[in-house]
């Protein structure tokens, strides 16, 4: 699958000059972060839960505790995971045409549940998303922390991307002879120092994969 | 008010170490961003959509556009917004006891759709919040702009704020002596050196209050 199949939901309505249909695009977005945006619908209003996540090229992960108060109200409930990279400012000669450089993906869908080996991989996957190498540094999961820990796929069959770049397009108006100042500023997220924990023993050295980290 | 009013929704179900019910808390989470995820509820099913806002004391203002879908079929719909600041990651020994240092606000309420001076205001807020400086220096919307301009505002009347901070909790179990590294690791929103339009005519100098952005 190379092109995103488009439906009812994912059309692009607005600003179309933003929107993709590359499954690339969609497999870029969502590898570039760890933190998705979860909308169910609760009591007929929407919630919107932020929580990790992890993402192969057809599956998304996430921890069910999150969406518990939907899950038990209806277990077929539709989601909606969201997830978001603000890229920077876009400023333009006039407020009007201000805008934000971002990439954006969202998956619509209903969750399964998962248990045994695939809640396990699933864990594993939403793990290294969050923080390579740590699924084989830390203590993985025992018997009884599985048990207590919800996991939820949501297959990739029905999303859509939208990606915003470059400068301000307000260039060629009138509005370019107000002398104004114009372009973009990029924002970044970055990592800053490891913080040992306070009760850390004495003679523990920082593993490779974390100090690689600041890099990232 | 200094303090939250809780109700079926804001109540803290999870974690409730982690909840607060002070005002300065919301504030503060909602001043220390610009982008939310807006959930709306579409033929039954929700959608979340990232935007840009704006906040004041009592008000969280946002463009209408992005809820036009759900705010058609029913001007009255409830929303919820959700304000997320990613802090940190928390790398525990056991991978059962990861987590992440975050600062997380959400609103519910039914928005009004503003109009004339409220509208310029809310505007201004938003703008402000987004780009600070950039009201005065850019060119402000004319009336022709100003009427394609959907403007909503959500009271903070309801709200609840999340906040977790510091180090893994699992030093003083079992775990700690697997002789394994932990901590937490800070993230940052940083600003880049601003990037000029390519049409930008020679001669305008980058403002001040643009280039302060960078130490934000």
């Amino acid at each position: 699958m190379s092109e995103l199949a488009v439906t009812e939901r994912t059309r692009h309505r607005r600003m179309r000059e933003n929107g993709s249909v590359r499954k690339a695009d969609l497999d870029a977005v969502l590898a570039a972060g760890f933190v998705c945006h979860l909308g169910v619908v609760v009591d007929g209003t929407p919630m919107v839960v932020p929580t990790v996540y992890g993402a192969t090229g057809d599956t998304l992960y996430f921890h069910g505790s999150v969406a518990s108060r939907s899950l038990q109200q209806d277990p077929a409930a539709e989601l909606c995971v969201t997830v978001t990279h603000v890229d920077g400012l876009v400023l333009a000669r006039s407020v009007f045409e201000h805008s934000v450089n971002y990439r954006c993906a969202m998956v619509y869908g209903v969750p399964r549940v998962l248990a045994d080996e695939e809640k396990l991989e699933g864990l594993r996957v939403l793990s290294e998303q969050c923080a390579p190498g740590q699924w084989d540094y830390a203590r993985r999961p025992n018997r009884k922390e599985l048990a207590a820990t919800t996991l939820l796929a949501l297959d990739l069959a029905e999303a859509s991307v939208k990606i915003s770049v470059g400068p301000p397009d307000d260039g060629e108006g009138p509005d370019a002879e107000l002398g104004l100042w114009a372009g973009n500023v990029p924002i970044r997220t970055v990592f800053d120092a490891p913080v040992p924990a306070p009760d850390l023993a004495d003679g523990i050295t920082l593993p490779d994969h974390i100090a690689a980290l600041r890099t990232a």
